[in-house]
């Protein structure tokens, strides 16, 4: 399998609910008006805190400074595996589950942080430049690994052996809490030529629906099952458009425009964290991705700026919550 | 003829050029998301100078106070001419033309400022709820007067005969100078179900299109003939669309979803004032609209922040620029 290294310089961000509204001018340039910026790697995911852009630099440029928006200090890049020459969307149903034990895992064990991005075409590991070096070594015996460099592949140079590794004692992680929401999701693209007809109403969902849902807020952590989360993510990625939304938010958009996989397929919620997880912790990813490939469980995964989220198959959710409540030691229910 | 004094308490604003950044999330929402606001009366021109918004109460609480934002002190009614039981957008080719003897020229005369929007529709004479009872007084001898009440048409009561009207000392008006841009503009308006197609383009044009033009600006004084102006209006009101822009910014439009009048006629522009106009200054409209209503040339007259714009037909712009360089006393050009 093949290993690229993307040509995108990505910068993660958030910006608060509230500062919403000071942002609406470059971030409808950034989804609609491509031709106007240079951006070519985009994502905006909203969650009940508050909203995680992903860009690559020309787009960050289109972000003023603001009170409003936390900026991780870090480049991170996008990392892809790729297939027999095919990029793993032609397997896109397995997502982050496939790349559980050959990326994930061994990065894990090499404390090296990655921000997952899965999107319907593909799964992108963001890590950062800095732990490039130590990315290639621990990968380099699994994959070839390629630098996308204006266009072309560039294979990259075996790291010699006297490189430095991250020490490799194994530090038991955190468990941390989980919350299953009782929203459905579905994973969508679109034509980027179509774009405009969803226009109102993608601007609608991401701008101006945050105050009018009286459910609103961060879900109750009395009953973890009880509630519905605010999730809503859109991605424009090389020219690639991917759209992540609960089936209530589906309602709102044209049934004609968006297309989902062929089994149409509805997806559960897994949030990892009870408190903001931050950048730094390793091996969270890999706490949840590894299990659901021990049980070839297809699952997507999107990291965001305070929690993390994977998505596995409705039909799955309930061997998903006995695995969880086994791993954190709970009884399982009755 | 009958005189409407509709259900509408606007506020006339002006917003910085550069201030536009900060009032996207509001603009957009009074354009596209009319369902999440009250508004029902929402103006919307870009000059070389700012962005004049005109809009109802409930739309202006949709506008954060900003040191970007100057707003006109006055409440304003707009007030619509309708012969015969119909709306006068029957003869809407004939535009201020039409009111310039029987509403503008006695309103100049009591010294009643007036702003004037013309939309495709029809044209509103907005004045001051203040001059409210001087306009009836005026009026009322060449119209029916009705005051629109939550949908009713309800008659207004004729002002007793001691009511004050303002002096009638005749005042030498200024004459501005004037400015004919080389642009030609058409007049449209659009199906509000199909603004969602043009949403993309529009929003571009609107909110984008600022930076992109290297011969934007105010335009040079020095040849008053030679420039072409920026100059675009949106409006929504009462559920009508109506739209002003040059034959430039319309060759973005999808051609087969903005519609004009049958005779698909273009306009030329004559812009009114040298220096910002103000709004205590009585007589502009009526300097421009009385000599062509003599001649019997259609316009339709836009009032802004600072300036007037009077459109008039392509045909009679010699015949136009001649009437006022007679007008300024100028020699005829040869």
């Amino acid at each position: 399998m093949d290993l690229h290294i993307l040509d995108h310089r990505l910068r993660v961000t958030s910006i608060s609910k509230d500062g919403l509204v000071h942002f609406t001018h470059p971030l409808i340039k950034l989804i609609f008006l491509r031709n106007r910026t240079g951006c070519k790697f985009f994502s905006l995911t909203e969650t009940p805190e508050n909203y995680t852009v992903v860009l690559d630099e020309e787009g960050f440029k289109e972000l003023q400074p603001s009170e409003h928006m936390q900026v991780e200090g870090s480049v991170w890049l996008p990392l892809n595996v790729v297939s027999n020459g095919n990029v793993s969307s032609s397997s896109q149903a397995v997502g982050v589950t496939k790349i559980a034990k050959s990326v994930i895992a061994p990065l894990a064990e090499q404390h090296v942080s990655v921000f997952m991005l899965s999107t319907y075409q593909t799964d992108f590991i963001l890590v950062r430049e800095q732990d490039l070096a130590v990315v290639v070594s621990t990968l380099e015996e699994e994959f070839s690994i390629f630098r996308e460099v204006e266009g072309e592949s560039v294979p990259v140079q075996e790291v010699r052996n006297g490189l430095h590794k991250n020490g490799k004692e194994a530090i038991q992680p955190t468990v941390h809490p989980v919350l299953i929401p009782q929203n459905h999701f579905c994973v969508m693209s679109l034509d980027p030529d179509t774009l405009p007809s969803i226009a109102t109403t993608l601007i609608d969902v991401l701008f101006y629906s945050n105050r009018s849902d009286p459910k609103e807020g961060t879900p109750s952590t009395a009953d973890p099952e009880l509630d519905c989360i605010k999730f809503f993510s859109f991605s424009l990625i090389d020219g690639y458009i991917s759209l992540v939304m609960d089936t209530e938010a589906q309602r709102q958009f044209p049934a004609d425009l968006l297309f989902t996989s062929s089994s149409g397929e509805l997806w559960r919620m897994v949030r990892i964290g009870g408190q903001p997880l931050g950048f730094d912790e390793c091996g969270i990813v890999a706490q949840i991705s590894q299990p659901l490939a021990d049980s070839d469980i297809s699952a997507y995964y999107i990291s965001t700026f305070s929690f993390d989220h994977a998505l596995v198959p409705e039909e799955d959710i309930g061997r998903v919550t006995e695995m969880l409540r086994h791993q954190r030691k709970e009884p399982a229910a009755s």
